[in-house]
């Protein structure tokens, strides 16, 4: 392709971004020193040697692109302004500018009505300042650097009034210094958001894990959210972009707080640690996006959806220059396990070395593979320094058998065999239509999001159950009719099937939970070879297990074989 | 890591072979021209300038190697011989040389009991000597080069007598001939296959389509292929490759014949155009597959297998010099479009100048999705040159709708609209359970392995045809019961439903095809985000159209809307 791109620095971001850029035949000229990480995957004679931080490299750089971009945000705004006269720079020198200085980046997103969390620059780094702005924004607080923080540095959280004086003196005294109002977030998610000429898409909403204030894990989608929050973090993502001028890619930090609510954290205008997932689990990754969005390539937003959900799990380096090369043998004998090491030769204890990605057809699945990963990362640390968020248990069920009321609970049980049989993962819940509505309600609408793929649900008698659930959600359900006390069941049954048109509940005979289990086998079956198999199987022993009778009648006379097997004379 | 690999040649394939050892940070040495395509993402001092079939650049790229490969059979296997005694050389040189020679290598699966075409070598190239293989395999039959033959070039069809003569002048005199049987096959398939230390394991079996001889398309997996067929090309193939020496991927094609016979055309002993698709669609590609196998590093079968379905379209040259860049350019325009541009400069036509892939969820989906890129690639071809087997229609049915009599299908047509509105490919068919029921039952036995994933059968009255038919297959059945022109239809309703305990059938109400309908896209959701999203959809505007509803009967009064709306007064 004709147009060239010039990149400020040649890390990690920049070899993943050329990775990306050789597809397409871009030419990619990087500034940084000779053998940097990024230039190790691309040969021509566009680069420059030199530091991004230097004006005439940065000149010479200039005259060889088309459009200059950055992989770090931390550049002399001062020197993109004076190429931005004669060169394209994505995103503008003004977002970069807006965005290095932390506290003007929340004032700007705050004027523009994004949530952040309540912030208070201090005048100078002095006692009565932090005293000032702890009255403001409350205690505990985070003290933070304006400038020149990532992954963790440039943070100190003051928990009490004893600790200003230690706060100060870790952060510098001649540093811009703001106070954050402290977020008790239940969560932290991410959302990789594309600006393009005429768009703003947006990656799926993922989850990540920080140990240390550094990356750890990333898990697409992000976990246990439901759809109504992670389109809220969403548009949430895509508002706080919008607010920027220029194309490219931006990563974008949220809390989520028990309230439900979200908040910006803070935003990146470059590709981040938090959209690597995207190279395998996308059929666009953030560094095809960026160059597609800064190039003016077309773009969709299909391109930005997942394709399996994925979990990343950083390479950090350890005590030894090689660990990182003990890690990738260790991943290697891992299923699915994709490895990026980022060629920056010997390891510096907690310097990000590369990274893996696991994508799988559902995320227990993933969570299953990456497991033996995350322990052996785990392995050298004091136990006290666990993951801050424990993942979830393996097997996450796949299916969920609800019952309006426990007396159900004996006609589910041979269903409940059948998913044991057949190794489906599943939950069994006590929710009624009608004594507990909205738990009802409230269950429904998430179970998809929380990875169940078909609902089991039994009812008697008015039986409005399985239809509401119906109601609630876009899984396949499944209704039981349950045998009330009184009467034959006709009523559980007719209320189960006499759906209105839109709202469909498959429906099996009276009591027959074994006939709801199979179902719900068949259901799963189409996207999973192995219930497919174990499927078939069954119904083969059954066709045995007839013809095996067939065999005995016709060996011992109908008189003979109701006597021994009917215990009838 | 530790190991450096070193490869004679630098084409596309190295490219993309070092695209992967890349991300092990594994060296790999080129020996080809210095800006070559495999060179050009990957900088380092290893390489080596110069011919792969000169002696002295061989030797000094083996003294900067621990194990040599090919990304080319045509190289000098008694150079590769010699270097063999002092590094590892992999696959072995036996292994090349054999495989070089297409009739030995014929010959040699011949002795191993793997199914090749009938093939007799001519002792030189004369008229008599064509005569005599002619009267051996018969005519018509293909004239091959025993050697250096690739992408067609080397190979001559020949009808009859009258082709003897421009067959030979064709293929040149001074080559080693054979003829080889006319394979008159329906299908070409391919696999890749890879050889380890201890383990042959195998990609998923493709469909190839070649026009002019030149590889085209690759359908991931092959279409239209049993289960059946599909295991047996997998043995086939790996039994094909177990009968060589050493390590390596290796790409097996072969033919299927319409007796559903498959045998062996030939072997690549090297990462090959028929698995340039594994880099999107598998957890590790064919490239990975083939470092991790000559370095000894582990692999797993469930790493070779289908993330998504896909299909891979090469990019030739064109008449200008910029024709792929103009592929590239129309390609980017279209969502889930993996583009591999592959570094050779200007464009020739006809040369293989990259590839793109689209992977989705589905085969139709893909299908759709590259269809205008084939007629991009098809735009300038005059209309008789048209593929040599045409792509199967787009919409391969996913459901079946079935009905016991012509009387059912009125009942039937909204719920085929909701089918058709969420662009989910259906079959119609008439087939009783009382009238056809042989017919019945091989609709239902095949249904699965001819690519439905969903039945729905409507009858009335003794209703047989649902739970017949769940009886025959382990997909999900679903009952639609018709009310008869006596009755209610509860006697419809309670033959689909009250099924016997081990063959379920998902019933909904009485004539109400809506909800059949909704519920087989409920159940294909699970595994299609398309689907899931459309059905999503029609939920969010039943709502509307229900608050719509309310929000008029609130304003105009419960008389005045009866009035206007239901025409009563």
């Amino acid at each position: 392709m004709e147009k060239r791109v010039g990149v400020l620095g040649g890390g990690q971001l920049g070899r993943m971004l050329v990775e990306a850029a050789n597809l397409l035949e871009i030419q990619v000229n990087f500034l940084d020193a000779p053998k940097s990480s990024a230039k190790q995957v691309s040969n021509h004679d566009g680069h420059v040697d030199g530091s991004f931080k230097d004006a005439e490299a940065i000149k010479n750089l200039t005259a060889k692109s088309d459009v200059v971009t950055v992989e770090i945000e931390h550049v002399d705004t001062y020197m993109l302004e004076e190429i931005s006269k004669i060169v394209d720079v994505q995103p503008s020198w003004q977002t970069i500018r807006m965005i290095q200085d932390k506290f003007a980046q929340k004032e700007h997103l705050q004027k523009y009505g994004v949530a952040v969390a309540q912030s208070v620059a201090l005048k100078e780094a002095s006692i009565e300042e932090l005293e000032s702005a702890g009255k403001t924004v409350g205690l505990p607080l985070m003290l933070k650097s304006r400038k020149e923080a990532y992954d963790g540095r440039g943070n100190f959280p003051v928990k009490t009034k004893d600790d200003f004086k230690s706060a100060l003196e870790a952060l510098g005294s001649n540093r811009d210094l703001y106070a954050e109002k402290w977020a008790n977030f239940s969560l932290e998610l991410a959302v990789m958001v594309v600006k393009t000429k005429d768009d703003v898409f947006s990656f799926p909403t993922v989850e990540t894990i920080h140990e240390n204030s550094i990356c750890k894990l990333v898990y697409a989608p992000a976990r246990g959210v439901s759809d109504s929050i992670n389109k809220q973090a969403q548009e949430l993502a895509r508002k706080a972009v919008s607010c920027f001028q220029g194309k490219g890619v931006f990563g974008v930090e949220m809390f989520l707080l028990p309230d439900d609510t979200l908040l910006i954290n803070e935003i990146a205008p470059r590709p981040h640690n938090s959209g690597h997932y995207t190279i395998e689990a996308c059929p666009v990754s953030q560094y095809e996006a960026h160059l597609r969005a800064i190039l003016d390539l077309p773009l969709h937003q299909e391109d930005l959806e997942l394709r399996e959900p994925a979990i990343m799990l950083n390479i950090l380096g350890g005590d030894s220059p090689n660990s990182h090369h003990a890690f990738a043998r260790e991943a290697l004998k891992h299923r699915r396990t994709k490895i990026h090491l980022y060629g920056k030769g010997q390891a510096k204890k907690g310097r990000k070395m590369g990274h893996i990605t696991v994508c799988a057809p559902t995320m227990p699945e993933a969570e299953q593979l990456i497991q033996p990963m995350i322990e052996f990362a785990d392995k050298d640390k004091p136990s006290s320094t666990t993951t801050t968020k424990p993942t979830q248990p393996n097997e996450q069920p796949q299916v969920a058998v609800i019952m309006g009321s426990d007396s159900d609970l004996p006609i589910l049980l041979p269903g409940l065999a059948i998913l044991s049989r057949f190794h489906i993962p599943y939950t069994t819940r006590i929710t009624s239509a009608h004594r507990t509505p909205s738990v009802m309600a409230s269950f429904a609408s998430s179970a998809s999001s929380q990875g169940i793929k078909v609902i089991i649900a039994a009812a008697g008698g008015a039986a409005h159950l399985p239809g509401m659930t119906a109601a609630y959600t876009s899984l396949p359900v499944i209704g039981v009719p349950v045998k009330p006390t009184v009467g034959d069941g006709m009523d559980s049954l007719l209320s189960i099937c006499n759906m209105p048109k839109g709202v469909p509940v498959a429906t099996v005979g009276v009591n027959n939970a074994v006939n709801g289990a199979l179902l719900a086998a068949r259901i799963l079956g189409a996207g999973d070879v192995g219930v497919r198999r174990r499927v078939e199987g069954y119904i083969r022993e059954s066709e045995e297990e007839v013809k095996g009778k067939d065999g005995r009648l016709v060996e011992m006379g109908a008189e003979g074989y109701a006597e021994k097997f009917l215990g009838k004379k």
